[in-house]
């Protein structure tokens, strides 16, 4: 169904009209010139928001509107959890050119509404509207954390122990996997119309190509889960971390960005970076090194935090989370420790092993 | 300045370096993974969001950057008055494409930042990302109020009194007044390049067009404001709206939104329309009905609101609101009553005085 046929209204009661909110805190949702929230006495409101644009932050020549819809939530609630907060509400604003259907807006709402049901947080509000080329995905997501139990970046201490949840370089090897095909398929297809070979055509039209032992990496990729598990283990195992943010761009970079805003150092080993065996076995296939992608892959969304070193016990006790290094003062600068003892500057991004 | 000699770290430290927060309920503005609030107690938090698209929302050969940040803002506090709360904080997503330099986009900022100044804003958080083509804004605003002073869309009861601030149809009159002169302006250009007339064409592009007498409509397109002063006036005067929503789609629209929520009928009249001298002139230069753009124009962002009939003097009182008809049951319809005493099924949009 064409969207113009609804219209604005009608394809927002189309989306929304079987939303119910489920959170206390969550007076009204959608509906009025504003959601209504209640916030409980006592505790903080954390609040944080992202912009996605197609052909910048998602082709959807290869990615399926439910998981966009699935990921572009989980990256929001993701940022919640790293200020170890417990998401409560989003807002969803979308920009729809006309190549869309209603049914494929209905797809996108159904994997967000997923999404928003694994972590009970309820879809308040939003904005839906047209765009000239292509789709705009804006979700804003609130929750709510105990002031003395929110996490910063700026509170890492020298000594601490640096952590990562889970494993890292995944998602960017699923991307690189997904790219790879879309180059081979586009070849093939501009090969069959050269030669006239419709049903060749046809045949490439429908043709699914072969993931088979690497589904981990494209689960990473198109649809990765923000990590509220590891939020509820560090609370029960009575661990507060003294910094923490979510790997969205790259441990590297995070890493940075964590060092300067707590004015220290670091030193992280190369050896301890948490690899699953698919990323280790894509990244010699493509001729990269592992530990690059690991440090600047990006789109992991595990958790990067630190917790004081007494902890060591506590923190090495709970399951998927690993220690990669250690805090020192700032004069010390951030290093990665190889495999070989040598040391290099971490960088931001395109960390490059053959430079001293 | 082009924004990739910057990145995107870089522009935002540049945009964001002297923004402070002002408001006793922001914690933590912009730099972790999400801002942080802290609620006063006791008190509701209100959310909206708007995503403004380039070539839908705006039109930059027009519009300059400083009015679009200014607007874009304004859009969302008039949500927030339209619930009887009191804005507090804003997040600021923008997508960029490669035709803006760093310049255009602290000019954007610039207007955003007066916007919030004027509300006692803070600017808590956001996201800047590219975009293939043109500027996306996505604003989320945040506000507060004590819950038995909001004020829903659904309140009305059939006597009330139904009031508008300010006067309607002059945005739209100013957008029409933009529209022809850039036409205008196009085939004189398009003109000069057929005919080679390179001085000509030169004179063009510094060309302002001649808007004397008509600066009214083109501050009400171009720079909207939010109606906070009424809310502060109905306040003062002890008057709490039975329902009230900004207009933002034009007057029969939202007073059909509220109709529906309500479960109520109306009845408005012509000669009550609260019309601006320029706005009537410019209607009869164009050909147009008058009362048709006050009642479907859209973006006048004044506040529509129904009262107890018990108020009708406290509200009389007041200045720069009128009394434009009043609330009756549901089975009654919605009806213009027309100068001649006629009646008119109100319509969302398009109202056509020639149609029974």
């Amino acid at each position: 169904m064409e969207i113009s046929e609804l219209g604005e209204f009608g394809l927002i009661e189309r989306l929304t009209k079987d939303i119910t909110t489920k959170n206390a805190t969550t007076i009204r949702g959608i509906g009025d010139d504003c959601a209504i929230l209640a916030p409980a006495e006592g505790l903080h409101t954390v609040v944080t928001t992202d912009l996605l644009m197609e052909g910048v932050h998602f082709d959807l020549t290869y990615v399926p509107l439910r998981h966009l819809g699935y990921k572009a939530v989980m990256v929001n609630l993701s940022d919640i959890f790293a200020m170890n907060a417990q998401p409560g509400q989003i807002t969803v604003s979308l920009a729809i050119s006309s190549k869309f259907c209603v049914e494929d807006i209905e797809e996108l709402y159904a994997g967000m509404r997923m999404a928003c049901e694994k972590w009970g947080v309820d879809i308040i509000g939003g904005d839906t509207t047209s765009s000239l080329t292509g789709l705009a995905i804006s979700i804003t997501a609130i929750g709510e954390a105990r002031p003395e139990d929110i996490v910063l970046r700026s509170g890492a201490k020298p000594t601490d122990l640096i952590c990562v949840s889970g494993n890292l370089g995944a998602a960017y090897m699923g991307l690189q996997l997904l790219e790879r095909e879309k180059v081979i398929w586009s070849e093939q297809v501009e090969e069959a119309r050269l030669g006239g070979n419709k049903e060749q055509m046809e045949l490439l039209r429908d043709a699914q190509p072969d993931f088979s032992g690497r589904e981990y990496l494209l689960e990473r990729q198109l649809k990765p889960e923000a990590r509220g598990d590891i939020i509820v283990a560090l609370r029960e195992a009575g661990i507060l971390p003294t910094s923490m943010m979510d790997i969205s761009d790259g441990l590297s970079s995070e890493l940075m960005h964590i060092c300067k805003q707590s004015q220290t150092g670091c030193r992280i080993y190369e050896e301890r970076l948490p690899l699953d065996y698919q990323t280790a076995a894509m990244a010699e296939e493509l001729n990269m090194n592992v530990s690059t992608c690991a440090l600047n892959g990006g789109e992991d969304y595990e958790l990067l935090f630190t917790v004081p070193l007494a902890q060591n016990d506590a923190v090495s006790a709970l399951e998927d989370i690993h220690i990669i290094g250690y805090i020192t003062d700032a004069d010390k600068g951030q290093a990665l420790i190889t495999r070989d003892g040598g040391e290099f500057a971490l960088k931001a991004q395109g960390w490059n092993p053959l430079e001293k």
